[in-house]
């Protein structure tokens, strides 16, 4: 839990204020903020290195690499535990457990497929930050011109005030100036549409995820619920299992449901912005669909 | 992807019959199915190695730990993605751009605690499979005893017919089976029982990690539509930002929709089986309650 939100749940007015920003302990524009709360802070480090433009967000594209590492490792790890869970059921020899341990493998499974699938769609967001951070690398040059040759006149100014030179290089300024303008204005259009575009597909990936992953845990517990656990006593037999159809359907019913998610894909992200909210069609669609049709 | 899941999603009948099992090429009781897949598989190693009766869950137990891990990993890495954004959307000394993307990183870094919450959520419901475990290591020996006596009154009626030991082995036999049952019936009635209990925790979390991220996500989509990403021509300058209070309105809306979700769990989760998946009121009541009330 982060620090500065980990009460975002709390009621107190404290924690509202402190939740509105992420950067902590200092004031970021919004003055109705009362709050300008103390404790750790980059603001003396960002003083004190002076970052080339993009480093920051080389980093912040180097962290979103270890995200999708942990998300590709989670993934796989699941894979791993279905695996196990089956082999594990299986060995137990009781054909009940044997069967059920098996299938929920199935949707512990694909909720590993669905979380590798995920660190996918992040990746892809990331490349579109890439944009950005390449802007920003080709726009540093043309600021540093335009600063390197404002220094040279007024040293030039300061050394030689009749130097011809201070008229070629005046000229130069104005080019560097406009070459500037040009680049700055690029800078300002990529980074905000590709800010936005970024985002919008990482907050779209994780959506997906959860809406699939909703599908496959309701219908795991629709499979836990086909095992009888009612408690038997020393030398009685168990009831034949009898559920191994009924768990197939569940399986059947799974698959269903995703592939009605896919199909209502587009339909369902027409609009993913504030309208999406207040009807909440997007979510209710892609999970009752399938299973309007596929349960009794 | 898994090899054998990943066409969960294919319309074939191969495909569907494919998914239907975590088991690779053998029968697992369901004599209906009609593909025994070749493949990989588990069952050689199964036969040579006849493992101690916890193993496998001793193993499914610390892949789980791992699979724990990377959630934690995730939702620390997605914290330290918040702040970065955060802080290069300051550099960027765009106010709108500073804002949004402070505010975004506040949306992720609750969409990292709630991955971490959903790691600690995973880690309960490993805790009830060791109890699995640990009544499995228990019941091993009480088998043990019983095969060894066997074993014993084996070996004496070939060598010594009339040994009067005989006798005191058999009354010792008929105590260790009648202590034995008591065991086995233990072990299938707690195996049964956390089975469930294990696996329907965690497709709860699942579900509780899901909703709330979707709840989270769509506010991001919001915020990022406050963005004003019509591109400007050079030496044009951006329009002022207004749309600081309605950002931080988006945060406050995340956050009663997320007490609502809390407010709501009880009721939610009463019946977590399949009449949760008709109604679909899980989902859309979590997402929908605080967004009609908060949204104008």
């Amino acid at each position: 839990m982060n620090p500065n939100h980990s009460e975002l749940y709390e009621a107190n007015t404290d924690a509202r204020n402190r939740s509105l920003s992420i950067r902590s302990g200092k004031s970021n524009g919004n003055v109705s903020s009362p709050t300008h709360r103390k404790g750790f802070s980059f603001a003396s480090l960002r003083g004190s290195i002076q970052p080339e433009l993009s480093r920051r967000l080389y980093r912040l594209i180097k962290s979103t690499n270890n995200l999708i590492s942990a998300h590709e490792a989670a993934g796989k790890e699941r894979d791993t535990i279905a695996r196990e869970l089956s082999e594990w059921g299986e060995q137990t020899q009781d054909e009940a457990v044997s069967d059920i341990s098996d299938k929920v493998g199935v949707i512990l499974s694909e909720l590993g497929a669905q979380e590798e699938s995920y660190a996918h769609n992040l990746d892809d967001a990331r490349g579109v930050l890439k944009t950005i951070r390449n802007t920003e690398k080709s726009v540093q040059p043309s600021r540093d011109n335009k600063g390197k040759i404002a220094d040279d006149i007024q040293k030039i100014k300061l050394k030689e005030p009749q130097s011809t030179r201070l008229v070629i290089l005046e000229q130069e300024l104005v080019r560097a100036e406009a070459e500037n303008l040009v680049a700055e204005a690029q800078l300002t259009n990529i980074t905000r549409k590709k800010l936005k575009e970024a985002y919008d597909a990482e907050f779209a990936a994780v959506i997906e995820r959860a809406e699939k992953q909703i599908i496959l845990a309701k219908h795991g517990q629709r499979l836990l619920a086909l095992l009888d656990d009612s408690p038997i006593t020393p030398g009685d037999a168990r009831r034949v299992y009898e559920q191994g159809s009924a768990a197939r359907q569940v399986l059947n019913d799974a698959e269903d449901d995703l592939k009605s998610w896919e199909m209502n894909r587009g339909h369902v992200f027409v609009g993913n912005e504030a309208a999406d909210l207040g009807t909440g069609s997007g979510i209710s669609q892609g999970v009752c669909l399938g299973v309007l049709e596929s349960c009794p």
